[in-house]
């Protein structure tokens, strides 16, 4: 039986964090004077309010929660924030209908960044930062929901990795689950704080470095410029955010071992180690690419390729290239990076490397099975075997990924004849990247795309964020049964 | 240690029937007075001569056969079969060169029929005899690699499902494996007789019903028209074919079942209900697109959507309509059905419905799981529980399936840089089906594609036909050590 009471009462709870987050955006607004700030006031309150309600209207209810809970919680806390978060864009009239508000808000949640704006420049200081705050706080939100709520409820894909893949995880590096978080928010600060200086120092105005900042971190990709991070015409400020790019899309507590100088917890961690040879693989190619079909220095071809791919592959979405005009092979190539992501325990969405890792493995030791039927060879992550049960919810996994990514593909060319550019668009929302192909490539946005296919994208943007079995859960009949 | 001496024999032995085979197409040839004769005639006794001396070179050869052997000798044949049965192509001069003639070969024998030819009707009896006897020998192929041969070795996807997955399946309705083979030939010829009696009736020429009915009987989808079934403008035939397509790609043993009078094994079976529904849903909703796009009547509409998705989800491939023409929805739903396949044990390729199946299963119990993660809940298919270990090894199939799908698609984009053509050839290819998407569709033929292409989609077809891990593991380092 769920505990609708007290599923109500967190979300009150939750709400009235979110109305605090707009409260800072508001503040900024009215630190620019801008005719922002009124309306981000109104949204705070708003939030503010209906949160408190719902916290009073249910203050008998039972403490108990079940894993049930649980999957609601989680999936309806994304929809509620991506609902009272549109209210900025709403009142203040920066975006004036609710589809496209709330597809750029669950965009920026769920650190998508696929956008629906076509003259950012021209939004004022106050939902600028509300826009890139909605990522950090989504990308912050993976940590949080997956360290600090999900094991509460003994749920999640963390979970999975924490208790179940060896190598330096969460609970390992400490035993207490909140000081984790704390930890890694720590950290995220840290990484965050040092990016915005460093991209001060290399010219960047700062309310430009601090968004900046704010969507790499959370591998979010939204800019205060239309042109993306091209408008800087800056290697030092491309090779920058490349780093912190990567650095987003890697473990965070390999992060933190790191920084607390354990680096033969780096060195050894064979996730790590894919994650860069995938990084350094796809540029080679991309660059070789580049070398023999355009006119670019090697230079220019090299930061190209790679900030791309860093910026695909760790789902951050920030484009300095237009890759639709590249070579074809380029581009499809650069496609293939879309169904990669991050490291787990990142804040990149995507497959992510360790399940591509586990994939890639079970595929061959499926063959070696086949040479010694009698022989118990399991796949082994990190040293050590992994498995059966994760196997197959890996695999499974991949599965509904792929089917969820044709269908949808397939729904969309109801809106959009192109097929290619339906892909795009199903792939970059499911894996939370944010430009697509074709139509909704790296020069476009998603204004043009019909309202029916905004849901979609969002809906998939959701999906994508929970890694899909903490939404599709919900659609069992099992889950309502009792 | 690979028993090379062996495998070189078994495989002149191999050789020496193909020769016999094609001496019956110089028959057909002879009896028409056609200029094939004497090449065909030539090609026959090469395949004879060389597969003799194979024989002869290796009459020392030691008995004993390893699995390895019997993987290297499986996916040899295929090559071998390809290569030689190109000579009446290439020495007659219909397909003047050796890309062309082999993709043909490879075409027919893995019943893909995907065509380079452009002017069919041009060819003389006996080699457009030999054109569809490919397939009808492909088609039987896969009954006598995965019945006779396949068994004997130990290896093989119909020993996985005749041995691990429950229902009627060929040992239990024979324990004798040579006699269920000679059974399943019964029936084999007994329905391409049927076919060819009906198709006769209903005006076809009698050449042309036993072609198309050998190419109907193996899902193989050689046409003796340009236009292919398209050419009769024959409800009446049009249904047949649909009917014996359905049939073909149907399992063989549930058919022997059928025929002896054993019905409740067909209603029983679950394959067969879900290859029966996804048939009747594909068509329900491409035949209601084409009411609501098109101007066809309902009777056209029903036969047009009716025949293409039976067509495709058979991997037979003939075409009686332009799918590429269609709402562009409706063509992408069809696609779809590209990845669908037909029964275990039948003709048709694919990724094989009872693979399909048993993937929605797991998925949906994946989701159970994550819900009582404490209960042992196993597959469950034809009422029994399927073993972890095939489940595995289903999804690591799709898996599989789905990677060499894309970076193949993305391979040819350097050739063909139109990702749905690319795509769409692709699709056809691993799943032996014949026609794809745009440059490739039903319209077209494979005529213009880049020599490279059309040996990278000859592999493809191989990898379909002998369900990608019998070559794969010839891939393995394993495979060739010690």
């Amino acid at each position: 039986m769920l505990n609708f009471k007290l599923i109500i009462k967190i979300l009150g709870f939750l709400l009235v964090v979110e109305g605090f987050a707009i409260l800072i955006a508001c503040c900024i607004a009215l630190l620019y004077q801008g005719p922002d700030s009124y309306p981000l006031f109104k949204s705070a309150l708003i939030c503010v309010v209906t949160g408190g309600l719902a916290i009073l209207l249910t203050r008998n209810a039972k403490k108990a929660i079940s894993k049930n809970d649980g999957f609601l919680i989680v999936s309806l806390v994304w929809v509620i924030f991506s609902l009272f978060g549109s209210l900025p864009y709403l009142i203040s009239g920066s975006i004036p209908n609710l589809t496209d508000a709330f597809f750029e808000t669950m965009s920026g949640f769920t650190t998508t960044g696929a956008s629906v704006l076509n003259n950012v420049e021209g939004l004022p200081h106050g939902i600028l930062f509300w826009r890139s705050m909605t990522q950090w706080l989504g990308g912050m939100g993976i940590i949080v929901l997956s360290l600090a709520i999900l094991p509460v409820f003994g749920i999640g894909g963390m979970q999975l990795f924490a208790a179940e893949v060896p190598g330096p995880v969460a609970d390992k590096l400490n035993p207490r689950i909140s000081q984790t978080a704390k930890n890694l928010w720590a950290i995220y600060i840290v990484f965050t704080l040092t990016e915005t200086i460093l991209l001060w120092i290399g010219g960047m105005g700062f309310f430009d470095a601090i968004n900046h900042s704010f969507t790499t971190m959370a591998t979010g990709g939204y800019s205060t410029k239309q042109a993306s991070v091209a408008y800087w015409d800056s290697p030092y400020i491309q090779y920058v955010i490349t780093l912190f790019m990567f650095i987003a899309g890697a473990n965070f507590t390999l992060s933190y071992s790191a920084l607390t100088g354990k680096f033969e917890r780096v060195y050894k961690d064979e996730e790590f180690k894919y994650y860069l040879l995938f990084a350094v693989g796809f540029t080679a190619v991309i660059f070789g690419g580049l070398v023999l079909t355009t006119e670019l220095g090697f230079e220019h071809a090299f930061r190209d390729s790679l900030f791309q791919v860093v910026s695909i592959m760790t789902t951050t979405g920030y484009a300095t290239a237009d890759y639709m005009i590249w070579a074809p092979i380029l581009t499809y190539v650069l496609f293939a990076v879309f169904f990669f992501g991050g490291c787990a325990g990142s804040t990149g969405g995507g497959i992510k490397i360790m399940r591509i890792v586990l994939l890639m493995k079970n595929s061959y030791y499926e063959l070696r099975r086949l040479l010694h039927p009698n022989a118990v060879i399991p796949v082994r992550f990190n040293g050590r075997a992994v498995s059966e049960q994760i196997i197959t919810n890996v695999l499974a996994f991949f599965m509904i990924y792929i089917i969820i990514f044709f269908f949808s593909s397939v729904l969309l060319t109801i809106i959009d004849p192109s097929l290619e550019s339906a892909m795009g668009a199903v792939a970059t929302s499911l894996g939370n990247i944010g430009p697509g192909l074709g139509n909704y490539g790296p020069a476009y946005t998603f204004f043009d795309l019909h309202p029916a296919g905004k849901w979609l994208m969002s809906f998939l943007m959701l999906l994508g964020r929970l890694e899909l079995f903490t939404v599709l859960v919900l659609f069992a009949p099992a889950f309502w049964r009792k």
